[in-house]
């Protein structure tokens, strides 16, 4: 399949990954569809694509025209064939439950035409962990987006051992052809390039708060000074959840054995059981909406 | 000892750290004595000197009158009862070589009055290694600069188990007052803060480009791209010098017995085979003096 053959995208899973993908292929002229089973979510995307639009056209990226014509070009349907019969690419962000993903899977292999090139967004399963399920292991890789999608236009696309050469190619065309930057892995991998990195920072930031080196706020002062970072290690935690964190570092505890990660989780946990789950809770390692980080004082040295 | 009662610091090493903390000290109106055995390392640092009081200038961070005074206020000498006499803080700069350090700290502390502070700059040697030696144990801590350090302007204070916390906190204060930012480190560590998360990021880099996971400039474009930092990994590494992190990789891979950290070790020590020493040989991870992630195109997408 060559890039301009590609031409209607289904998007499984309506929620704010899903929603801003579909959006942003739909700026891109793709006919998208954004399926999903639940009417509330769908609506609730509606409501999201007015928002996104609405901030696009305000931040001069999109003019009110083209705004109306993206949301023109996106389709809702809670039923699966309607959603799947012409699909070119699906992209599926649906949450990560590698049971739900391989039955999704199923259900649309036997749906959609055979040339239809199936993606995940999983932050966290691996591929071949899903690709059986596709029924069409060779046109089958993971596409793996950043929000907000427009902002951070990273996608990172990791093939599994069977994906064919050229699907990763055209995966690669159809990134750049929705403005994004694409990062091939060259190999299945147990996790994306930029997580990779994120993961190992926000673990040793954790190791020095865990083992009492430093304070949550001058470790994050330390990085943001130093890299001209906006956010530090500690404010990241509180956007994915400390909940969520705490349950993968304790994971990740019992997998690898590691006593230092044990701690982390523990440290985390503390703040999870006072209900400072982070942004979401409105408190975690910070107080939100406005937490100190983002003073115009964070970096300021008294005079005397 | 007060703050107001610090007024003339001693700077033993002229070398870049020691230049520019002695530049630092001298605009905030201490008298500075930068001592060092060598006269060839004095001519090169009072150049530094000239050199970093043009860029000052030039940026408008000082008037060329406070520079003329500046400079007038830093003293040079290769005797130590010269260097010493009448010191209220020193600030130690020599190579990471502890025997070295040590018997520089064991003749200073016969010279310099009984209320002098003595402070090291040391990256990696801890300030526990170093105590006996300055015969002043309760007085001595690191104190650690980040060059440019009127740019980077964090000092990390770090104590050992017997260090005063009275001089904890004069150090904080005589930080703040050469305008640098203090992080209290609350216990003695293997590591800086920010280097403990710079390492884990630099580690996680390497570990994606030994297992061939993606190339270094994918690696580095993925981090620049969503933190928006003005270098990547790799960049950072080409700074540090590829021998140095080749060196010190092996031998935490030896200290630590872990396997990653061979396969980084190795994986550097490829580029220092073929004399890619990074910024200092002109090549490394990238080629010098314009490395391509600083061209305009690093991130653009091609047009179709």
């Amino acid at each position: 399949m060559e890039l301009d053959e590609i031409k209607n995208i289904l998007i499984i899973g309506s929620g704010v990954m899903g929603s801003q993908i579909g959006l942003l292929c739909s700026i891109h002229e793709y006919n998208v569809t954004l399926y999903d089973n639940s009417q509330k979510s769908q609506g609730e995307s509606k409501e999201k694509l007015i928002k996104y639009t609405e901030e696009l056209i305000d931040s001069k990226r999109i003019s009110e025209q083209q705004a109306q014509e993206a949301l023109t070009r996106v389709k809702y349907t809670t039923n699966p064939e309607e959603a799947g019969f012409d699909s070119d690419l699906m992209s599926e962000s649906l949450p990560e439950n590698p049971k739900l993903k391989c039955e999704v899977f199923s259900q649309f292999k036997e749906i959609c035409p055979p040339h239809t090139i199936f993606t995940t967004n999983s932050s966290t399963l691996l591929p071949s962990m899903l690709a059986a399920a596709t029924g069409r292991v060779q046109q089958f890789a993971a596409l793996h987006f950043h929000p907000l999608v427009w902002e951070n236009n990273l996608v990172e696309i990791m093939p599994h051992p069977k994906t064919d050469y050229g699907v990763v190619s055209l995966l690669k065309e159809f990134a750049e052809s929705i403005e994004q930057i694409p990062i091939i892995l060259e190999k299945e991998y147990q996790s994306y390039v930029f997580n990779t990195m994120l993961n190992a920072l926000n673990s040793a930031a954790l190791e020095l708060a865990s083992n009492s080196v430093a304070s949550v706020e001058d470790i994050d002062r330390a990085w943001m000074k130093t890299t001209n970072m906006k956010i530090g290690p500690f404010g990241v935690l509180d956007k994915i959840g400390l909940d969520v964190i705490s349950n993968v570092t304790d994971y990740w505890a019992k997998v690898l054995g590691k006593r230092q990660l044990r701690t982390n989780a523990k440290f985390v946990k503390r703040y999870v059981d006072k209900g400072r789950l982070g942004c979401k809770s409105g408190k975690g390692f910070y107080e939100y909406p406005n937490p100190k980080f983002e003073y115009t004082n964070f970096f300021s040295i008294p005079k005397k």
